[in-house]
């Protein structure tokens, strides 16, 4: 493989909430995602889901609290847990999950994204 | 869980070639190491493992190449294959991998450090 540098893989695309992959580890896929405007809530009942912010600001919302998250900034949303991600202005995000994982979770609809897009 | 801040993290310790844990998703850790100067040849049998560096520059050497990472570039090191980091100057670097895995792989020596030491 090559090295990955991420500014570079974001400026191969521009749409929203449509994840693209550009490395594994294991049975684990890095995902680039541009973000803005509400996503839907939705959980993903087997596995943990990491987001770590490259550029701008995003919230994740929960049933009981809000998550604010800036540049360099990470989390990690449990298992089954219901979240709805959200960003005022564009936020360039890294998400790190299982390959396979849908974006949408335990939900489909118009934002349910293809899986598996290589950047 | 709360937010994870990787700056503020980093400034929680000044030890080089020290991983620190600051979270997990399922069975993988999130890893911050401060490296500087050379590294030992190693390599991690049962599992890929991905470097994201934080601020800095440093090599992965390998037997047949050497890769040059800046911020905000990442590698994923195949299963089993040796390699060697290396920093000129201090490197701030992440690192993802399986719980349980120690920094110098296959070998054992004055660099090996404790695992899972959260920060």
């Amino acid at each position: 493989m090559s090295k990955i540098n991420l500014r570079k893989k974001l400026e191969k695309f521009s749409e929203h909430w449509s994840p693209k992959v550009i490395a594994e580890m294991n049975d684990y896929q890095f995902k680039l995602v541009k973000i803005k405007g509400d996503f839907v809530w939705h959980n993903h009942a087997d596995t943990d889901e990491t987001f770590i912010v490259i550029e701008g600001e995003m919230k994740i919302e929960f049933e009981d609290k809000t998550v604010e998250l800036t540049e360099g900034e990470m989390y990690v949303v449990p298992k089954g847990v219901e979240h709805k991600p959200y960003a005022e202005k564009e936020c360039k995000i890294m998400i790190i999950e299982p390959r396979g994982v849908v974006n949408t979770g335990n939900t489909e609809g118009d934002l349910t994204a293809s899986n598996d897009v290589w950047i």
